[in-house]
């Protein structure tokens, strides 16, 4: 089966899905993305990414060169020849064909291109590795992962799936997700330095009917000493973290009704 | 006249040197490169830079896909094509195809192309404006100017040409230069979170026949107190700092001296 993807208004095979050398991603690395599923050809919170994506495009300068309804018509069509029960959808947009090789050019390149995606079991907690860093310019869901990518190998050696980065003794996010703790039977949440997740922000949403809610700064310590701890991400929704560096938590019952309950959400409202 | 370019050992026309929208580089911001001059023909320093470019690649993970001397015969062979009386050649290495979207590819796409280059005359000084950042891996010549670029209006706004980047007080570096202040006849550079110039490097070499040499911390406000500053790059050579926020320099007699020496060191050592 062909694969299909979508470059700057056109749909194409995604092997033909090409960019020129001197666009500013390949340069400069400059360019903003986001990523949501598709379930039976329905994608999942869609207007909220289209939100961010284009939030992160105008917040880093970048024109994107689509309107709203663009948008969803490209999604829909790639949905559409690239059926599968559950669809990762990746939007790119990059800094184009710059002429000095640094400046953005008035032309963004916009690009998708879809995989089909495997959902991890509830169940299968994730390891994380604890790393002193802080993300410049958080908010914005930028296309640079150098640093999460550059130590892939070192979280093999540890057995860890992924980061948990702290600055100033304080936690931020992982590399692809947000974090929150439960502790004496309350959700926190960082408040700071974080990308503005939608799936956080879903939980957050319906939370408080569950159990009192903090968002607020996280010591390291006290999420070493957590009851239990999760991260939440569009392509994870929630995740129990059952390792940080030496400790272990279990998977526990706040963060399986705070599952069941998203997925609810992610039924009626997405 | 058709420009060429270089990608994975073929030679292309540049229109036609283009990398599949699965790169690393354009989903993830991952790759390095460096820049470097050839002047009538003659590459600068082409040793220098192959050594560090190798050796950000080894740093990030990424095993570049061409031996030591297959990237001389495809740099002179891009000089070859692209003839002109200076010409600015830029490669870059890529993570390549990555099937899951994040873990680099055991094949990284090698991209070289070229521009004809203009070099500013030596008096024509540099603004900055001072930006609280730190890079994260400075050592490494990653393609993340994500930060640079997203600030290139608000210094377009305050009438700077680049900025200066700072972190508790201490500066480090520009975003594509070194720095160097003169105070009292010494000659002082920052030691810690910069990117290894090559220019700095040569000029650390002979500086200490001319004036005293120390490497070591400089504060923001050593510099706005410095009788003489300026940037070096290899694009630059050296370059007079003649206003950094609101405090303005007068171009000196060591800067000159001391870019006389390189232009010396271009042409018996390059």
């Amino acid at each position: 089966m062909i694969e299909y993807a979508y470059l700057n208004g056109q749909i194409l095979p995604l092997e033909d899905t090409n960019i020129n050398a001197t666009d500013l991603s390949i340069l400069r690395g400059y360019g903003v993305f986001d990523f949501f599923r598709a379930i039976d050809s329905r994608p999942v919170f869609m207007e909220d990414h289209l939100d961010r994506f284009e939030n992160s495009a105008h917040l880093i300068g970048i024109k994107v060169p689509a309107s709203r309804e663009d948008l969803r018509q490209g999604i829909l069509e790639i949905i559409r020849l690239n059926q599968q029960p559950l669809l990762g959808i990746r939007l790119v947009c990059t800094g184009g064909y710059s002429i000095d090789g640094y400046t953005p050019s008035e032309n963004a390149n916009l690009i998708m291109v879809s995989k089909p995606f495997v959902m991890q079991p509830f169940e299968l907690g994730l390891r994380l590795m604890t790393v002193f860093h802080q993300r410049d310019m958080p908010k914005i869901k930028s296309i640079n992962y150098i640093k999460p990518i550059s130590l892939l190998s070192e979280m093999n050696k540890y057995g860890a799936d992924d980061v948990l980065y702290h600055s100033s003794g304080i936690i931020s996010e992982s590399s692809r997700s947000n974090i929150f703790i439960i502790k004496n039977g309350i959700l926190i949440t960082p408040k700071n330095g974080i990308l503005l997740g939608i799936t956080r922000k879903y939980i957050l949403s319906f939370a408080n009917e569950i159990m009192p809610v903090e968002i607020r700064n996280i010591t390291l310590h006290e999420v070493y000493e957590a009851d239990e701890v999760f991260v939440t991400a569009s392509t994870k929704r929630i995740k129990p973290v059952i390792q940080i560096d030496k400790n272990q938590f279990e998977i526990g019952p706040y963060s399986r009704k705070l599952y069941d309950k998203m997925l609810d959400a992610e039924k009626t409202l997405g």
